[in-house]
């Protein structure tokens, strides 16, 4: 057995792992009871911890040392090695007492975080919050000697591998530009139209249901190898061979569910597509965080809310729901869903706005890694931050800094991720539109096969082997441009 | 840190994985896509085989001497020392390969005879059980001397601590007895019965499943700690603050479903009882396979089909199902589910003829691990000792030999239990109606609970504190002993 075919056993056993972790926290989402949650957490934390010590195992560096001192002329098995090497130094980086100290903090910020946000109490977290992003300095304090790189970027790069802060500041600077241009006009002329009609309620949640799974069937999952659930919150989970995807049902509002259901469906179309041959390899997996938001709003935002599918979904709403049919209209729905409005609030936010929540959180966080914000005066560089992007400031910290999970939970340096993924989506979009002749009359017959076929060959098919840049460069002739974005949005607010 | 509290912490860790994998084996059962299996199985064979490294390094060896050398007064540490060093010893004892060659052999083993068990064609599995008899044999020859029992002993050890064959034989010796006098009895006297009425499908499977629940919890299990969902065959399985108990819905026939319930309840209620103080370690686990089975029946034989339950069941069925009320009156619903019948099938056996079926088995399989019986000549074995306990021939060997998977799946040794559970049931069901002065007026109320009470104190949390025969010497005066449980029938089938 050669040194690396031996990474390759260990690194399939840790990934066997991850999938049995991954099962359970899909479980612990939709199916477990309240009284299992405490024990649960153990599972996971004794999967992680085998896993770990797999990872960091001293034979791994020895290794990895001998399969680097032979030349590997396979790019496969090159990548492969390369990501083997990045996962090693990541784990070896971080001293064991601040993982652990990490994971500690993180929960109990987490907790304190659910009441703090309720009551919009900051000072309440604050400390709690002191201590993660102290932890986190640490945590990138360490990483970046060992991966050789500043260190907000060796946090943003364990999200997605190859990002440094330069690029992500002036893709994020172009189109800071570009929307103080575009979303007055943009606003303007979406006053001159009718406002949307609603649907009107109520869509019971079994209709919605298998909607919502005729719909991802469609979309090309292969429910021999998905199920679909619900969640508090919907995510897409479960492994390449067994995708687990969730949404939730409100029987007042069809929109959440069936446009959840459709992001998630990207994500799990990913999972699917990716190369069987490096199951379980690094190489194997998919690109990062920005790869994988690319997938799920290639699906959502360019795919499914085009006019051409609309023009298919529309009776396919109409015929689920009954009732009026003027609110299903394809006209109507794209006035529905395709909405330019300024908020406070990530998560509700329009594909045109939404940036601008990204680029003041990847700002800020910059500055917390940093030391040059103070968590104390974090609230005020937040209201500041947000009025110079959109105008307006939010009227409590719950509607400012306190709104995302992210930061209390500790992941500082995923916020990006967002962002570069619906640039990515649009410039991907642009190119299949390019090579793929009859994209969009099959999007009118909602069918999305041309399209997910030139997906799976140039981005599901390809794994790893690529850093995301890269991967972009293949795929469409150039690495990540807002331009392909901001033209998709032009056409679709300002035309 | 001591030695104990090391081994204490290490058996914890192996418990936290097997809490892992079980729910990972019930998502199989229930959830996963049919795409998920060959994953599936690669990871749970990965926790086993970290499970198994964990419980077989040999600091477990050094540390189990130093413990066993400072002497242990509390009871229920030094029980759970004894039940560490059990494990340790049947886990070293096995060779490593032929664990590996189990394994393979097993599952190849069983996937033949679902086919040979639909073509009733015992040659086409029959090489693979001669692999599955023959490694079984050397498994049961390595394990015996390191346990200082005989080798069969030695496997029905691994179901049930603490039984031996000498027991058991006599035990089912004296029932056979009974059995050649009473169940000629028993059908002469419900030939002079009408026949039971049927009640009149169809039995909705949400109405069934709404049910289910229901008597579930009104057995005792909190929904906060515990699920009921559908699989082919009902189990109960999870954790013990996570238990999952499944069954099957046929809408022509209620009965099983709802009879399966009852007895999975009574296993979770079981896993639900167990020592919180104890949780994760071997003393805190339930004290064996026929301890399990006693509980299952126990809610199951001796509670449900009781007049007392039965005269409450009744009503609550008619108001489920609606119809004509004939068939759920409880003197209906009592010739309906307490008939003795003869018949080829274990599973579907009637609670007397039942261990005569076990019987067989029980002297078949001592025989092929004994090598005094070859497999070659089994299905003549099964139809001569079948024809000699129940005085009839299988048509062919579905109906014979080829009927239960146990075998061909590698569990030999396991078929006393669900005897043994049987007998104990009945024994403890008489030692809690002399202690419980309230109890069947209880169950004409549908209320388990002074049982349950009853349970919890004498066999839940005691878990495995005790082994079989001294937990009932302690529970009931005395160890098992066929004559409770004959009583019971002769009460029930000869009154």
């Amino acid at each position: 057995m050669t040194a690396y075919d031996r990474l390759a056993a260990r690194f399939a056993r840790i990934a066997t792992i991850g999938e049995a972790s991954s099962v359970l926290s899909w479980d612990a989402a939709t199916m477990m009871p309240a009284g299992g949650g405490a024990a649960r957490g153990d599972q996971l934390a004794v999967l992680a911890g085998m896993s770990h010590s797999l990872l960091v195992a001293p034979v791994v560096g020895e290794d990895l040392a001998a399969a680097e001192a032979t030349p590997e002329h396979d790019p496969w098995r090159a990548a492969n090695l390369r990501l083997m090497r990045r996962a090693y130094t990541r784990a070896t980086a971080m001293p064991p007492d601040l993982v652990e100290a990490q994971a500690r903090a993180n929960s109990a910020c987490e907790k304190v975080w659910r009441e703090a946000r309720r009551h919009s109490d900051f000072a309440q977290v604050r400390p709690h919050l002191e201590e993660v992003v102290r932890l986190t300095r640490e945590a990138a304090t360490a990483l970046a000697p060992a991966l050789g790189l500043d260190p907000y970027d060796a946090l943003m790069d364990g999200y997605q591998h190859g990002m440094r802060t330069a690029d992500v500041a002036k893709v994020f600077a172009e189109y800071e530009t570009f929307l103080r241009r575009a979303l007055p006009q943009a606003e303007e002329r979406q006053a001159r139209n009718p406002p949307p009609l609603r649907p009107v309620d109520p869509f019971p949640v079994a209709v919605q249901e298998a909607l919502c799974r005729r719909l991802s069937e469609r979309m090309g999952l292969e429910f021999t190898h998905a199920r679909l659930d619900r969640s508090a919150h919907p995510f897409s989970g479960g492994t390449p061979v067994d995708v687990r995807i969730t949404t939730r049902y409100d029987e007042t509002d069809f929109t959440q569910a069936v446009l959840a259901v459709v992001h998630e469906t990207g994500h799990a179309l990913y999972e699917r597509g990716l190369p069987a041959a490096w199951a379980r390899q690094p190489v194997g997996e998919a690109a990062g965080m920005a790869a994988h938001e690319s997938q799920s709003l290639i699906v959502e935002m360019q795919a499914c809310r085009s006019d051409a599918f609309l023009s298919w979904l529309g009776p396919e709403l109409l015929s689920a729901f009954g009732g009026d049919p003027a609110p299903y209209l394809p006209d109507n729905l794209a006035r529905l869903w395709r909405r330019v409005e300024r908020g406070f609030i990530r998560v509700d936010a329009d594909e045109m706005t939404y940036p601008a929540h990204v680029i003041l959180r990847f700002r800020l966080e910059q500055a917390l890694v940093a030391g040059s914000l103070a968590v104390a005066d974090l609230p005020a560089a937040w209201n500041d931050g947000f009025h110079a992007l959109l105008g307006m400031v939010p009227l409590d910290d719950a509607h400012g800094c306190l709104q995302d999970i992210h930061w209390y939970d500790g992941a500082i340096g995923y916020f990006p991720s967002y962002t570069l993924g619906a640039m990515a989506a649009a410039q991907l979009m642009a190119a299949a539109r390019r090579e793929v002749a009859d994209l969009d009359a099959a999007l009118a017959r909602g069918d999305l096969s041309p399209l997910l076929a030139w997906l799976r060959a140039k981005v599901h098919g390809q794994g790893s082997l690529f850093e995301f840049n890269d991967l972009l460069s293949e795929a469409t002739g150039k690495p990540l441009d807002p331009a392909d974005f901001e033209a998709h949005l032009m056409a679709r607010y300002l035309n």
